[in-house]
């Protein structure tokens, strides 16, 4: 078999009159009395079916037909035709139809009704072929795209920081073993645990961010992100938390905290702009199916300069608001999402960076600022989602960088190599880090952040 | 700060009489007797550094100069001038310089003298500063986008297929557990294993490729590939084999094996092709230092078809080769690196695609010949690496594929969704896999499998 046009490209450039082989699954057939089908065929490439007519003279019709079933996969050989019908512009005239699988509609999980997100969860080797499941799909790969085009075009290098890890960034927990010991022996024998029998010789877990490995690339190579997978053990089963989720982090000797809030601006637009551009038809079928805000939401990103706000002002405007709260407001607390989203959507009604947050709340590699109160981090908030990227200018003085691990009870010596960086050749650097599911989210609309990767992990789930 | 222009862009393009600011790394500094010094400056956008000539009457120079040493991070304005040195286009001649960050030279671990990898190694937090690893960062870089490149100017759905898992691959065992059980514990109290208490409440582990769930999304949506990280718990510490590393996997339905093999004949020369355009000057480098075949390897790819051979007539060729090999040559035996590379090597001298392996040596999703002894495998090979690619048509077919499951003493039940794809619509596909790493040393001639990734993982070793 070789390469054919794909349904996208004969629905919008395929000439009436040309011959044409198709191939994809069915998603519907309707049989008219006068003897002959339609059949809806998609093969991914886009939202939209072809439609298929099929004349009862096409050989093999009769027995042919019957096996032509949601879910079927057939190849088609015709000509394509203007179509009458509306809303589609040309269809296909078949001459000859061969079913290449069957798909038995008295089991075939995936009915032409529509199925709850958590039903299709359950056959998430099968969701791909729904049209919501596709579209996102396609969109989390143009987004995928956006990033590396984004970066590569300003020079930056694409780095992958390791997954394995016997260091802990956010100093924070919440982290998953890996191991090769015999863990049925482990438990039967009553013995004490020696990592040195393990693969790595000591105890290793899966990173939660490659920022720090990264900041060895930008302190040597300049610009950096990486892009990869990264991991919380958090038994937190909401719509909002994955125990598995693709990181995006810059990383950028020289860039102050100006310079970073500038470039996270001008990443989220430009995303925002390839999707818009390039996803028309998935993304009019998100507004209208999923959430009818996202297409606004996108446009108000577009459209407006991100306001930069310290953390100190964002405290008195939320003490001002008036508003009831669940949690309270007060300087020195983090700020929650119900905060963060009054503000975006409600007083500025458009996206805000906060930035200079306290240091108590923030980690021990953002740079402290000279009021001895507060530290260099910066969070995007957008209207609809909250807070989608935190960032950071990152702490280059050593000595400031050892106090602030002493205070929060980490070892420098287990940071010996991050300490080297800025005792050779130290430099001002900053990035940021985002999850490309909430990412996919605010450009979509999917309301469970388990809808917008492909084989979401979960406590208690990791089947596919 | 803002963005400057980078020392790649000012080596290339900047003009003499430009007024230019640039900062890096220092690499060397030479004092002429003059009371001027010339000082080597990089910033990792390219292998050359940018001279900067600092004159005497530069402000606060005789304080400042001591400090410019190896691996100092400095700041420096001045004009640029045409070069009366060889070697370069042009120089900076400073009016102004400042040492942002110093580097104690009793203490600075990358001196100038050449360090060997296995140093080096240990000091992976340090070593993107020399020419080697910048070199190689910046080709796995520009390998890494060509590989997007490439699949997003065909329509291919980039794909992230999870990296925890609870079900196996290739049936080889050989994986890493994760897990959220407290070890210590385990090892402990005598107890038995209970794995309902661990995160996913059942055994997880790394995987160790994404092709299966791959099949998911190409029998759905259509062209797809992953591109992520996979592991392999495998206690080899030989200088092909990580613990971690990634691996390109694209999946595509209607494509039968001759369409397999033609796709990545054209990935690996649209891989080559972008490396021979971008990055002329660590290809330079990496054939003067490294390697010096490694851009005539790169030239002999382009410019020939791969033969495809059946791995029939391979054996046939080996055997009446004459060459005393160390394993035997036998149908039905796997080939082993020796055999491939004479194959490529001695015989063809240009890549060969061997194919149709006996069913004994592949795994179970493999499409069968009829012949009943052979199944659809196909394994690139290419001179001074042997084994590029490994790829197959994939049984689409429901019963031969359980029958084949059985016959490798594997359940298909634990396989139900992957057996749910051949049940409804299933239609003929293929694809192939390739891992990052050996791509990289295939283009850069680096020897060590550890050399060409940021931070390797392999026994006993997982640090930075």
């Amino acid at each position: 078999m070789t390469a054919l046009p794909r349904i996208n490209h004969l629905l919008t450039s395929g000439k009436p009159g040309e011959s044409v082989r198709i191939r994809g699954w069915v998603r519907t057939r309707r049989d008219s009395k006068q003897g002959f089908s339609f059949v809806e065929v998609n093969d991914g490439s886009c939202m939209g079916n072809i439609q298929v007519v099929v004349p009862g003279e096409v050989p093999g019709y009769a027995e042919t037909i019957k096996s032509v079933t949601t879910g079927a996969s057939i190849e088609v050989e015709g000509e394509l035709k203007e179509s009458p019908g509306k809303g589609q512009r040309v269809e296909v005239e078949a001459s000859s139809l061969r079913v290449i699988g069957s798909a038995d509609p008295e089991k075939y999980p995936l009915q032409k009704k529509r199925h709850s997100f958590e039903y299709l969860r359950e056959i998430a080797h099968l969701r791909p072929r729904s049209n919501t499941f596709g579209a996102v799909a396609r969109v989390r790969n143009r987004i995928s795209y956006a990033v590396h085009e984004f970066f590569q075009s300003r020079g930056f290098l694409y780095i992958n920081t390791p997954v394995i890890t016997t260091s802990d960034c956010e100093g924070a927990g919440e982290m998953f073993q890996v191991t090769t010991l015999d863990l049925a022996k482990l438990a039967q024998l009553q013995t004490t645990l020696d990592f040195s029998q393990d693969f790595f010789g000591k105890p290793a877990s899966l990173t939660v961010s490659g920022q720090l490995e990264a900041e060895i690339y930008a302190t040597s190579l300049g610009d950096c992100y990486t892009f990869g997978p990264t991991f919380r053990a958090e038994n937190s089963n909401t719509a909002r938390h994955l125990a598995e989720f693709w990181m995006i982090e810059p990383e950028m000797p020289f860039y102050e905290l100006p310079e970073n809030m500038s470039l996270a601006e001008e990443f989220i637009k430009s995303v925002c702009r390839a999707v818009l551009d390039d996803c028309q038809e998935d993304m009019d079928f998100f507004n209208k199916r999923i959430d009818d805000t996202v297409l606004a939401t996108l446009d108000n990103i577009l459209a407006h300069e991100f306001i930069r706000l310290p953390y100190t002002e964002a405290i008195d405007i939320l003490e001002k608001s008036g508003q009831e709260f669940e949690y309270p407001i007060e300087w020195g607390r983090d700020l929650q999402s119900e905060h963060e989203r009054y503000l975006t959507e409600q007083h500025f009604k458009q996206p805000v960076i906060l930035h200079d947050y306290p240091r108590t709340i923030k980690p021990f590699y953002m740079r402290c600022n000279e009021d001895g109160k507060t530290v260099r981090a910066m969070d995007v908030l957008v209207p609809r989602v909250g807070e989608i990227i935190g960032g950071s200018q990152r702490e280059e003085r050593l000595d400031v960088l050892t106090d602030r691990m002493q205070e929060q009870d980490l070892d420098p010596a287990e940071y010996w190599w991050y300490c080297e960086l800025r005792e050779y050749g130290t430099v001002p650097h900053s990035g940021f880090g985002l999850g490309l599911e909430r990412l996919v989210q605010l450009v979509t609309g999917m309301q469970n952040i388990r809808d917008v990767i492909p084989f979401p992990r979960t406590p208690g789930h990791a089947e596919f």
